[in-house]
C-alpha cells in the first residue's frame, strides 16, 4: 500500500466532517439570495485547497466566482492536469420531500445524504483530499495541477466559458479531470465515453388581453392552456420518437461495437423500472434503455404553468401559458440548431389567436473521447487498483457543456470519472453520496494522479 | 313617474356609497383566511335588508351563511318572488393586473371598479334599493318576496342545495328572480333563455418514485408533463369540436328560431376579436361566435402545474404533473356523464408509466327556459320603460348552478334579469359595473315587481 493510501485510510473520518462542512452551505446558485452562500462556500474551498498545499485564489466574474488552485513543483517534463468541478448546487425544492434537511447532512445507511453531496461538492472535494494524501506524504505530486471550481454549472456556466478563453494561458493543461458523473453501479467503476448536450427552452403562449371568464368568454377564444398542450403533444410522435422536423438529422449512428459494448453491460431494465416505482419505461422504439441513456437524444418536459394552480374551482379561462422543455442531445447536434428547429416546428403547431415566444435558457454541446490511449488506461489501471474490479468504459445521460470548450480553448483531451451511483437523486429530493465511493475513491484519485505521472 | 322612481333617483348618491361598503368586505368565499369576512358581508347584508323594511337574519349553513330576508304584507292572492343573488366573490388574483385595489371601489368612466361590482354585490344591492323604494314611498310591496342570498356561488353553492331542500316550505315561491348575468350590450337590457352548466375536473398524473434528473434519467422514462399535454391535446379535434366519445349525444340542437334570434342580435365578431386584442378568434367550427358562447358546449384549461416553473433552467424530471379542466355544458348535458365520459377518455389516452386520477370539483347542470309567459313579459316591459329601449332575449355562457335545483325544489320559474356588461372581467382582473346600468336597474326592478304584482 502506498503512503498516500495510507495516509488517506488513516484521515477519512476527518475527511467526511471536512466535506459536511463544505455541505452545509446552501450555495444555491440560481437563487440571488444566496449569493452570500456561494462567496462563502468559494472561501471555504479556496482555504481548503491551501490547507491541502496548493497556492490558491477565489477570482470574481460577473458572475458567481471562480475557485482555482495551483501547484506548479513537478517540472516541465510532467504533464499538466487541470481538475475541474463546481461547488454550487441545485435548488433543494419541494423542501417536504426530504428525508433529512437538504443542507444537514444526515448519515443513513452508508450513505451521506445532503443536496450537493454527490453532485458535486463530495466529487470535487475527493480530489483535493488525493492531492493533499500526495502533498502530505511525499511532499509532492506526481503531475502539475490547476484546479478549477466554478459556481454557476448550475446556471448554464455562462462566465465559465469567458473565464477559460480569457486566461488560457494560465489554465494551459494535458489532460482536463471531472469527477461530476457516476460510477456504473455499486462497486463497478467507470470511465465516460460520451456526454449528452442539453438545448432548454422556455415556451410561452399569450392570448387575450388579461385572464377571462371562462363562461363568458369560453368556446370563443383560443385557450393558451390547450395550445401548450397542444404543442407539448406534437414534441413526440407515438414510437417516442422526437417529431421535430430535421431533429434526427445530426444525430450520429454510433458504431456496432459501442452498441455492444452497451448491451454487454450488466443491467436490468426490470429492476430499473421497479426502483423507479412506474409500471412500465418509456422513451424511443429500437433502442435498449441504457442506449436511450446515453446514445439518443429527448424531449422532457421540465415545468408548465398556467392559469389558476390553487386549491378548488376557478372558472379562468387563462390568458398565458408557459412550459419549460429541454432536449438532451448527442452528437452532432448542436443546441442553437435544435432550438432553431424547435422554434419552426412550434411555429407550425401553434394556431391563430395566439402569439408565441420561445425563449434559450440554457445550451450545452454533446461530448465523446477516444477510449484508446494513455489517459483512459490510467484511469482505468487507478479504478480497477482502488476498488477491486475492473473499470467499464460507460455513456453519461446528462451534460456537463464545459467539457466540449476545455477541449477546444485548451487543447486537452477530457477524462470524466465520476463516483456518484445510479438512483443518488440529483437535482432531486434526498440527494445523496456513497461513503464507500467516497473513500475508495480518493485512493483511485491518487492513484490516476500517479499513472499519469509515471 | 312612479313614487319609486323618484325615490330612486333622489337616492342615487347614498345607494352608491352604500355598496362600495359592501364592495369593501373581501368576501372570498375559497379562502379560509377570509372566514371572517364572510360573517361580516353577511351581517351587513342583513342590516341592510332590515333599513329596507325586512324582516331578516343570518343563518347557519354548514359552510359560509346564508341571508334571509322576508316582506309577507301582499295578501295570499299576490305572487311570491324569491330573490336570489350571492355575496361571495371570486378570488382576485393576480393582483398586480389591478388597476385600483380590488376591495377598493374606484369610479372611473362610470363605472365603479372592483371585485364583486358585477359579480354580484353590485346586482344582488340593486334588488335591496328596489324593494326599499317601494317600502319607503308606498308602505308596501306589490308583491310577497324573501331575499335569499347565499355566499358559496364562487366555490359551487355546496350548502345551498340541503339549504333549499331543507326548507321548500319556508322558501315555496311562485318565482325565482336572479340578477347575476349580463345585459347584452350597453343600454340594450336583456333576458335570459339559457345558461350553460360546468363541470369541472382535475386531472392528476403521477410518474416515478420522485421528480428525476432529466440527463440521468431522460428518453427512458414517461414523463407526467409530456402526457398532461397529450392529454390535453387529444381534448379537442381540429375542427375545434371535443374529442371525447359520446359527449355530443346529449347536446340539443336547437331550434331554428332560436338560433335565427341569435342570428338577428346586434353583434360585430370583429369588434369583440378587437377587444380581446388577438389576432384570430376560436370555437368549434360550424357556429357563430354566439352561439359558440350560449348553445355550444365548450373544454377550457383554468390552470395546469408541473415541475419547476421558478426562474432560469431547473433540469428537473417531474413525476407529477395537474391540470385543472373545466367543460361548459349545454342542455341536456350533465356534469356527471360528462365526467365519466373524460375519466374513460384520459384512461385511454394515457401510456402506461404513469397514473391517472381524475377528481370532480364542481359541477352544474345547464337551463333554459320557455320565453313566452306573464314572467319573461312582466320583466321584457319594466326593462323596456327603465332603459327607454326593448329588451332582447339572449344565451348566457356561464353557470348558475342552483337555477336548475330552485325550479325543481320549489316548482317555481326562474328569470335571469342581469345588469353587468360584456367585458365588465368577472373573474378576472379589474372586474367593473357601469353606474348607469346600476341607476337604470333598481328602476327596471322596482316596475318588474310593480308588474309581476298586477
Amino acid at each position: 500500500m502506498s503512503d498516500a493510501q495510507k495516509f488517506i485510510d488513516a484521515n477519512l473520518g476527518r475527511f467526511r466532517q471536512e466535506l459536511y462542512e463544505f455541505l452545509r452551505i446552501p450555495s444555491i446558485s440560481a437563487k440571488s439570495e444566496h449569493d452570500g452562500d456561494m462567496r462563502s462556500a468559494a472561501n471555504w474551498f479556496r482555504d481548503r485547497l491551501q490547507a491541502a498545499g496548493l497556492e490558491a485564489e477565489v477570482r470574481d466574474t460577473p458572475g458567481h466566482p471562480v475557485v482555482l488552485g495551483r501547484w506548479n513543483g513537478a517540472g516541465d517534463d510532467a504533464p499538466t492536469v487541470l481538475i475541474y468541478g463546481h461547488y454550487d448546487v441545485q435548488p433543494p425544492e419541494p423542501l417536504d420531500e426530504w428525508v433529512s434537511p437538504p443542507f444537514e447532512p444526515t448519515e443513513r445507511d452508508g450513505r451521506v445524504y445532503a443536496r450537493g453531496s454527490a453532485d458535486d461538492k463530495g466529487q470535487l472535494y475527493m480530489h483535493v483530499k488525493a492531492l493533499e494524501a500526495h502533498l502530505a506524504t511525499a511532499g509532492s505530486l506526481p503531475i502539475n495541477v490547476i484546479v478549477l471550481a466554478e459556481g454557476e454549472e448550475e446556471v448554464g456556466s455562462e462566465n465559465l466559458v469567458p473565464f477559460v478563453k480569457q486566461h488560457v494561458d494560465e489554465l494551459a493543461c494535458d489532460y482536463v479531470i471531472i469527477s461530476d458523473s457516476n460510477m456504473f453501479a455499486e462497486n463497478m467503476p467507470s470511465v465516460l465515453f460520451s456526454l449528452r448536450g442539453l438545448a432548454y427552452l422556455e415556451i410561452h403562449v399569450k392570448g387575450a388581453r388579461s385572464d377571462l371568464h371562462s363562461g363568458q368568454f369560453g368556446g370563443t377564444v383560443v385557450n393558451p392552456g390547450n395550445v401548450l398542450g397542444k404543442i407539448i403533444a406534437s414534441l413526440h410522435d407515438e414510437s417516442g420518437r422526437v417529431a421535430v422536423e430535421g431533429f434526427y438529422e445530426d444525430v450520429l449512428a454510433w458504431d456496432e461495437e459501442t452498441r455492444e459494448r452497451i448491451r454487454s453491460l450488466p443491467f436490468s431494465p426490470d429492476e430499473y423500472r421497479r426502483e423507479l416505482e412506474v409500471d412500465a419505461l418509456g422513451g424511443e422504439a429500437g433502442f435498449d434503455v441504457l442506449e436511450r441513456l446515453w446514445i439518443r437524444p429527448t424531449c422532457d418536459v421540465n415545468g408548465i404553468l398556467c392559469g389558476y394552480t390553487g386549491e378548488g374551482a376557478k372558472t379562468v379561462l387563462p390568458n398565458k401559458a408557459m412550459a419549460k422543455v429541454s432536449f438532451r442531445l448527442v452528437p452532432d447536434q448542436t443546441p442553437a440548431r435544435v432550438a432553431a428547429l424547435v422554434r419552426a416546428h412550434v411555429a407550425k403547431v401553434a394556431p391563430s389567436g395566439v402569439t408565441i415566444e420561445v425563449v434559450e435558457l440554457h445550451g450545452g454541446r454533446p461530448w465523446r473521447t477516444n477510449v484508446e490511449g494513455k489517459l483512459v488506461d490510467a484511469a482505468s489501471a487507478a479504478l480497477e487498483a482502488a476498488f477491486g474490479t475492473p473499470a467499464v468504459l460507460q455513456g453519461e445521460g446528462g451534460s456537463i457543456p464545459i467539457v466540449v470548450d476545455f477541449e477546444e480553448q485548451l487543447g486537452a483531451s477530457a477524462l470524466l470519472v465520476g463516483f456518484g451511483l445510479p438512483g443518488c437523486n440529483l437535482h432531486a429530493p434526498n440527494e445523496w453520496f456513497a461513503l464507500d465511493a467516497f473513500e475508495k475513491g480518493i485512493g483511485a484519485l491518487a492513484g490516476l494522479y500517479e499513472n499519469l505521472g509515471a
